[in-house]
């Protein structure tokens, strides 16, 4: 016996079910009392799935992010809690780290204080490999409440996605280099996850449309600290390099100060674009081209889709791709 | 009947009674039985002050800021919850934005979930005045469960303060200034808070101690926004300065805009100090000298005095001033 069941038994849609569940006034005193004595009869309490469904509900959301220091993670539950407070729902935060099995754990933590929903925000949930089984803990989850991912994508029912279209943005941001003229350009990046993955998925689409070669040596892996990135790169002497396309803006950072202790110039020795338009993209000197990720758009949308799919609409959709801007500034030519 | 009763009643100390409601095995048996026999006796069940003692606890801090976005804010909440984490406890997270009614509001929303303690971040909660009344709101709150407040202090039962020495800090800043033979040091601040009038406390004792006047136009308000802190710095032509002794790193940027608009040289002609030591303070060049506030030992604190408080244990110190460090970089000369 499902709320399927009884809307059938009842003559109603499964909404006014959800809507009884959920005490709203927009059903009538007739069509209440049908669904109720419906449920009564058939000894139907709503199951896990229908938590949100308001029965049983605690209106908390469970949040796990790996690492709250980092600013686009911040942001992202800033305005996550915002958008959820105004719905009456509280939520309960979760800092996982990145490791494997410290992510499970969390979320198995999370599961047992009985949360209506998990918000997963940065795509280190979404795995680092095409490998289907480093997911499954999530479609385990999914099975017991909704999963909403933040900037990662993992195919499963119950799993809804919201990301940023970060293969485009860094087309563009590298097309834009050979349009300029720039030979060698540099990937710059310090993870391996879905993101940085779709990353790099648009730097080599644009080479290659460009006829031009994509080089091993020309994809750089570092750390997220302005002089860890800027040490690496000045002790890699044999690397040649015109421009850089950085994943994160403090690895960008990194490659000016790297120009600067080279005695170049930018942007006509060196061109260099980040990622994220923090803060941080505006306190240098010239001003960092940055992909600006409408992370608001993401969260505001993962919150309605939350709402939707809490109130038992069926018809949701499991992808969202939100559309990244680039943000033309000093650093770069074009 | 409350727990010093019980304590009396049982013949033992209070950190006894703590140690058998917590389930403790450090009680030996006949001493647990003769508790347990009192309590039982005089129908005794913890009442909402020993939550923390063990009965009735849920494991759960509520930890309210007033901005998650802020990076110092999610700093502190990152170590906050890894540290509460690792102690079993989970955190149900609220932002309560800056306004007062807010912030009452948000903190009856978190009382309502059953929290053992309340933890504030930032010196907003502190209030702006001297008015004890603006902080009733905590030592109601206190009269239920125990708040901790990282930087920020009330005074009240049950209230518990980390705080940085921002007085001493801002003091050495200045100080450093005169001795360079700065003779205009601008105050660039965003806030009344508790925080930033202890830096402005600072700033004018510095001032003084050296027979310097106290000028109210070298007093400069602005907003925590790079171009927005330039442009209210460039619109304020009549204002003659030589040094900037900033609340925030992000304000601190500003005035090296302020300074590039201008053509002048850094620390030449202005000498200029930050707060917070944030990544922003070494993003820019020259790098900024900045005050190592030691959140995480703020932190750290806070979370060792709030177990030893839900232990039981009386003899708990409630202020606890932690001594911030001036790093010292590129854009002074000090």
């Amino acid at each position: 016996m499902n709320i399927y069941d009884i809307a059938k038994l009842a003559g109603v849609s499964i909404a006014t079910v959800s809507r009884v569940v959920n005490g709203s006034d927009k059903v009538t005193e007739k069509t209440r009392q049908k669904v109720l004595s419906v449920m009564e009869e058939r000894d139907y309490t709503p199951n896990v799935f229908a938590r949100g469904l308001g029965l049983d509900s605690m209106k908390t959301i469970g949040i796990l992010c790996p690492n709250i220091a980092d600013v686009f993670m911040a942001n992202a539950i800033s305005i996550l809690e915002k958008n959820l407070h105004q719905c009456g729902y509280d939520c309960i935060l979760g800092c996982s780290g990145y490791a494997k099995e410290d992510r499970e754990q969390h979320i198995k933590l999370l599961l047992a204080k009985r949360i209506d929903a998990l918000i997963l925000v940065g795509s280190t949930y979404a795995g680092r490999s095409d490998d289907r089984e480093e997911t499954d803990y999530l479609r385990e989850t999914a099975a017991k409440i909704p999963v909403f991912m933040i900037n990662g994508y993992v195919d499963g029912d119950n799993i809804y996605c919201s990301y940023c279209d970060d293969f485009r943005a860094t087309y563009e941001v590298t097309n834009g280099f050979i349009r300029e003229g720039r030979k060698r350009i540099l990937f710059l990046c310090d993870s391996h996850s879905f993101s940085a993955k779709r990353k790099l998925a648009g730097y080599e689409a644009a080479l290659r449309d460009a006829g031009y070669p994509v080089c091993e040596e020309l994809k750089f892996f570092t750390r997220n600290d302005i002089h860890f990135a800027r040490d690496m790169l000045l002790a890699s002497e044999a690397l040649e390099f015109d421009s850089v396309v950085a994943t994160e803006d403090g690895l960008a950072i990194g490659a000016l100060k790297y120009v600067l202790a080279k005695g170049l110039s930018v942007p006509k020795d060196l061109g260099v674009a980040g990622y994220n338009n923090s803060q941080l993209s505006v306190g240098c000197e010239p001003e960092l081209t940055s992909v600006e990720n409408h992370l608001e758009q993401m969260c505001t949308d993962t919150i309605e889709c939350m709402l939707r799919v809490l109130q038992g609409e069926t018809e949701v959709a499991r992808k969202n791709e939100v559309r990244c801007e680039v943000i033309k500034r000093g650093t770069t030519g074009f």
